[in-house]
């Protein structure tokens, strides 16, 4: 493309492709054979007849999609009803249902940070966590990873509203925040504590109620929450979760609300039935968490370098990106799909497999994978970190 | 909450009480009879049972949720059926689908005006452009409306990669921008020209290709457009058609992309779905903009302060926000369901009724239209423009 206002692409595709960096698709079938090690279905519900059926009752009921914003005619009586199940589910008055955990994110930040406002921002953060802090009229400090006495001093930096910026669960390396730390640094502040359950949610807290339930926080006047639909209730979308005059705040003032489609009838209703069924099989929780403990221990005694899950996402480091990308790809070829993250999706630069644990994992696929695992290791010896 | 970290919400929530502003959800029954002049179902499609069923099959065979980014697991073969179809639809190299058009649109913003280069955004852009604007790296300049000289005037002022950004129908008054002059001005400067075609696709050009095919900008090699799949589509979720190479950029380096849950299979099966129909049935573009003529000439023969439309939006000034909300409740009441536009969601401060023309309202349901709204004018006189 020289001459054209795009050349600068080629240039940077060129600097992708000589570092090993260049992403590419690709789309997987419907009838995939590889064992799945690599989405966020944590909880095994998003082929599940009983959550299929009901996206498709939904569509059938409601319509293909929303139709328009939720302000204009995108609200359905669905969407209503998720939202008060979501809400009392994890115990806080209020819910709103966004088309992504994205959307949700930045609306929270936005809206919750305003003009001559702090935000305290964790370093791990995730990706729709920081483009809310730019996008926030506020001002925004970012703070060392999972560290309530960074975020203490920050915080009495500045005078006026403040927010402290947090996921529960870090998507990276699996690790949790310390929630009820970095609530109490934030209530000696009169600083509110907004985190991102995405990883929590279905996972942690009594029957998969999420991280904040997890840490007493669930109900608090002060703690704002969003989720996602899309992880373990095997739907698309995201929520907040609050007090109902922070919710009514971000239905007048939250851009990614206001100005976007709602979401699609068939992703609510398989995110309320995926909700419902939770409730009647809490034990799924527990199992997700089981399986990431069983896969760490037996990767770990395996040699390989793995992060002690805190959640249902089990984290292990790669010597380089051409390491994990090979890793990576002699596991597909072996019949297990994983997770690959390397640097710029990195905050530390550090690449990884990233293998996620489903509560409807067996031992033995726990075992399997596992032995895939470390065979492919044993024959790509490690060169040095990069 | 008083000594809440969230007080200052409540002075906001006073002030928009005062203000006449409050915005609260209707939820809609599923059944309900109002008479649809209010959703963004240009061709009403969202209720089509050819298109439900398509939802409701890719939910069935897909899943509920695409469970993770597009980069791991989020992408399934419906999805790459849809890039395909839809880039050969609207005459471009290739494109990518994102879980909404706001996602796409921050997607495009920020990943093609980088630091050092020039954004020239028209003053009338949607939320999520400006959003995309105030994201990217590049430095913005915002233009008058519609104004070709001031564009080539701004690009004039910069060295180095620049774009223009414009919706090519705008949301709130329904006008087309002028495309053809803008990528003539864009050209002469060597910069891209980026556009927003959420209300054009499925309207304008042959068989409702969009309007970059009306203006003869298809398959341009510097033009990029986003679409949404949730309107003429009438299902959920956005796309970027463009070069391929800008494409791939996007796959590399869109965080809205890498960072988000792919959009859910129900959602592409059924905007997939959506764009074979339209091949079939091509008159479906300009039945809706006959509609949209139809309910124009008719209430501004009823003495209505309407905007010519160039697609399938009709606005009606209103004298103030109260009143806008007074005629929307009453047509409401009369069984007739109207957009409703008001500060701050309106770039000049004017209030208005919106009316979208649906290509499957009969002539005897426009009539009955244009007689509801023009008795509820009559019955609340106008009072003074705010």
């Amino acid at each position: 493309m020289a001459g054209s206002p795009f050349a600068w692409i080629d240039e940077q595709a060129h600097q992708r492709l000589q570092a090993g960096l260049v992403r590419t698709l690709r789309p997987r079938a419907a009838d995939s054979p590889l064992l799945d090690l690599a989405s966020n279905d944590y909880l095994g519900l998003a082929r599940h007849p009983e959550i299929t059926a009901a996206a498709a009752r939904a569509a059938h009921r409601w319509g293909a999609g929303a139709t328009g914003s939720r302000l204009v005619s995108g609200t359905t009586e669905l969407h209503g009803e998720l939202e008060r199940e979501l809400a009392d589910f994890c115990g806080f008055e209020s819910a709103l249902v966004f088309s992504s955990g994205y959307a949700a994110n930045l609306a929270v930040v936005t809206t919750l940070a305003p003009h001559g406002s702090l935000v305290v921002s964790d370093a791990g953060n995730h990706a729709s966590l920081i483009d809310g802090c730019r996008l926030a009229r506020g001002a925004t400090q970012v703070v060392a990873h999972a560290d309530p006495d960074a975020v203490r001093k920050a915080l009495g930096t500045h005078e006026g509203p403040a927010v402290a910026v947090s996921d529960t669960v870090f998507s990276v390396d699996g690790d949790a925040a310390p929630l009820a730390e970095l609530a109490t640094a934030c209530r000696e502040h009169g600083a509110a504590l907004l985190v991102d359950d995405a990883h929590g949610l279905g996972v942690l807290g009594d029957g998969g109620r999420g991280a904040p339930q997890a840490a007493g926080l669930a109900g608090a006047p002060d703690v704002v929450v969003t989720a996602t639909l899309s992880k373990s209730f095997g739907s698309q979308g995201g929520a907040v979760l609050g007090p109902a005059p922070v919710i009514d705040h971000l239905v007048n003032a939250a851009r990614t609300f206001i100005f976007d489609t709602g979401l699609a009838p068939a992703a609510a209703g398989a995110a309320l039935a995926a909700l419902r069924l939770l409730r009647r099989e809490p034990e799924r929780a527990a199992r997700a968490r089981e399986v990431a403990t069983a896969l760490h221990t037996r990767l770990t005694a395996e040699g390989l370098e793995a992060v002690r899950p805190d959640a249902a996402v089990v984290s292990v480091r790669a010597p380089s990106p051409e390491q994990a990308v090979r890793w990576a790809a002699d596991c597909r070829e072996a019949g297990l799909a994983v997770g690959c993250f390397r640097p710029p999706s990195v905050p530390d630069g550090i690449s990884r497999l990233r293998l996620t644990a489903r509560a409807d994992l067996t031992d033995a696929q726990i075992e399997h994978a596992v032995g895939v695992i470390s065979s492919v290791r044993r024959q790509s010896p490690p060169n040095w970190r990069e």
